[in-house]
């Protein structure tokens, strides 16, 4: 089937694209001698899971529980929850997964490190907990200094947890345009981690992972080797916001777009431009406005839940009917708006993976 | 159970609140003696639709064919598709779906006309179209005028077509927040929809519908009378760009908030702000920051896909495992990132209605 054929809109992966995107980050890690973790927030996609395992991953991270649970019965067997795990409700199903696949989960909270003690004791097994730290993006995570050495000596403490190591992720600087201050800016967090890291380990606590890191600030992480595991995630697909940051200094490639919305122009209400069937049910706005691959001169609008414009400085080249390829400003939200990738190579279609974790925010 | 029981995030309908809002809009349009029906894209969920029908709606529109097969499915037994449906494949799934319930489709042109009508010859059925006018939202339609009564009497002339009416949505106007100037926009929309309207009866084709509006402009329309139906679909939600729209003089109450996001705090990074576990994937932030409905004096950010953050001017009276209720900003875009709604009411969970239309875009 070729791709002009497909119904829109509906989310593609250029396979050899995305091939070539896996493939240089395994070459990277490996040059770089770092472990590296894929964030499976990007794709929520089992098969994908399995493939960036196949290249070298040591397991996974996940944002959310519904994620891992996809992905340990889909036989993932390592998984990092990088968002602590808060009430007995989600604890129990934590335990459940630790059951299927091994389980390390972030915390920042002496009630909750209580909490995954008493469920680990009584489930009989034994938990990986890493302490999050701060590193400067504002979110979860405890500030960088004595508090982090008096958490991770607690769980070290505890008989049934398994005190892991330490997640510094600086979120915000991912898509920080200047290479420069990027680097700058993931030193500075790099710094906060070792100081909070010397504290546990004169606390006689053992450090076996220091994780972080994404898609932008990977071989920035790889050069300054700080970082025991990079847990990126967009370089699978990479999107408008990831492709505008500068890349060019970067000891690799950077990584290519692979992920794209097709959409159909549905209306020609005027000469200059045309209303297409995507909105933002189909393709995220949160990351600012996707752009139409092979129109890069048009402007796009969302023009609501389920309408894009396309507008033209002169007449437009699309007309009704005419299909158009739009990239996405943010990957990961478009992916969950969607229930599966159609994985196309060369203008064939050649298959359907299912987001399998879509949705799944709880 | 009790709501404080429910695992985050999720999303909520207020039950009360919401059959008030379905009572108040019957009792509008009993009132105004105008026809109504609501929109299906703001809720994609067969077990509201029923609710609707039962209370005197007669029909729903639906924005995409994926909607309405979920619908038809589920015994809706009228439906208007909002939107045109170009292409063979799907204008297959629109007969298909025609097989089943009462179905109308809008249409702006003419190679579009034919092949509904192509399919339409050979499914042997007849299908109901109505054309749809650019009433001022600059989106889908042809301009108002002449162009109008052409495509109506190239429908009226097709044998397997039934020439319905005119649709003029001015969708832009919808949260305009000035009462005065909301209703003179109404009042220019309709004259659009009148020109072509008298043009298409001057060309000797009868007009059955005239359909438009939403929530916002609902109780203007009802007064000015020019519509024969309404398109309402937030009314039954409300978001809190619907309600900071000027009502007051309106000749019904303003409908009430009946759906959330209920959140949870999940780490408490400094005194006087809290992580909440919802983010772009659980609550949308296309139209704005969500409301922290029990917190109002409390500035939400998006901290992520997963991640909000609460902040206060003093400290956080929210802890860890601590429960919020937020009000999306718009209540479309935030049900289509949901399975399913959690009916309660006064503080009980009463079922469960599965959003069966949820990313159905194609």
């Amino acid at each position: 089937m070729k791709v002009e054929e497909l119904d829109t809109p509906v989310l593609m992966i250029d396979r050899p694209a995305f091939d070539r995107n896996i493939a240089r980050m395994a070459a990277f890690a490996s040059d770089a001698g770092i472990a590296y973790r894929p964030h499976g927030k990007a794709h929520k996609c089992p098969e994908i899971g399995r493939i960036q395992i196949e290249a070298g991953a040591v397991g996974l991270c996940c944002a959310k529980l519904g994620e891992a649970e996809v992905m340990a019965d889909a036989g993932i067997p390592d998984i990092l929850i990088t968002t602590g795990v808060i009430g007995w409700t989600k604890i129990m199903r934590l335990i459940n997964i630790a059951r299927q696949a091994r389980i390390a989960v972030v915390a920042d909270d002496p009630d909750n490190i209580a909490d995954l003690a008493a469920a680990a004791q009584t489930a009989g097994l034994k938990l990986d907990v890493l302490v999050e730290i701060d590193v400067g993006q504002g979110r979860c995570g405890v500030p960088p200094g004595p508090r982090a050495a008096e958490l991770a000596a607690l769980i070290d403490g505890h008989p049934w947890l398994n005190f892991k190591g330490l997640q510094g992720y600086q979120g915000s600087v991912q898509m920080c345009t200047s290479l420069a201050e990027r680097r700058q800016a993931v030193a500075d967090a790099l710094d906060r981690l070792n100081e909070s890291a010397d504290l546990v380990r004169k606390a006689g606590v053992g450090i076996e992972v220091l994780t972080g890191g994404g898609t932008g600030t990977s071989v920035i992480d790889g050069a300054l080797g700080g970082l025991s595991e990079l847990q990126p995630g967009s370089y699978i697909f990479m999107d408008t916001n990831y492709s505008a940051i500068e890349w060019q200094d970067a000891p690799t490639p950077p990584f290519e777009n692979a992920l794209t919305v097709y959409a159909c122009a549905i209306s020609r209400p005027a000469e200059n431009r045309v209303i297409l069937d995507s909105g933002w049910k189909s393709i995220s706005g949160d990351g600012g406005l996707p752009v139409a691959r092979d129109h890069p001169e048009a402007n796009f609008r969302f023009a609501g839940d389920e309408h894009g414009e396309l507008s033209f400085d002169g007449a437009s080249p699309l007309s009704v009917g005419d299909k158009v390829v739009l990239i996405p400003s943010h990957c990961d939200t478009t992916v969950n708006l969607h229930d599966r990738f159609i994985v196309t190579a060369e203008n064939e279609v050649e298959g359907i993976w299912e987001i399998a974790g879509r949705g799944r925010s709880q």
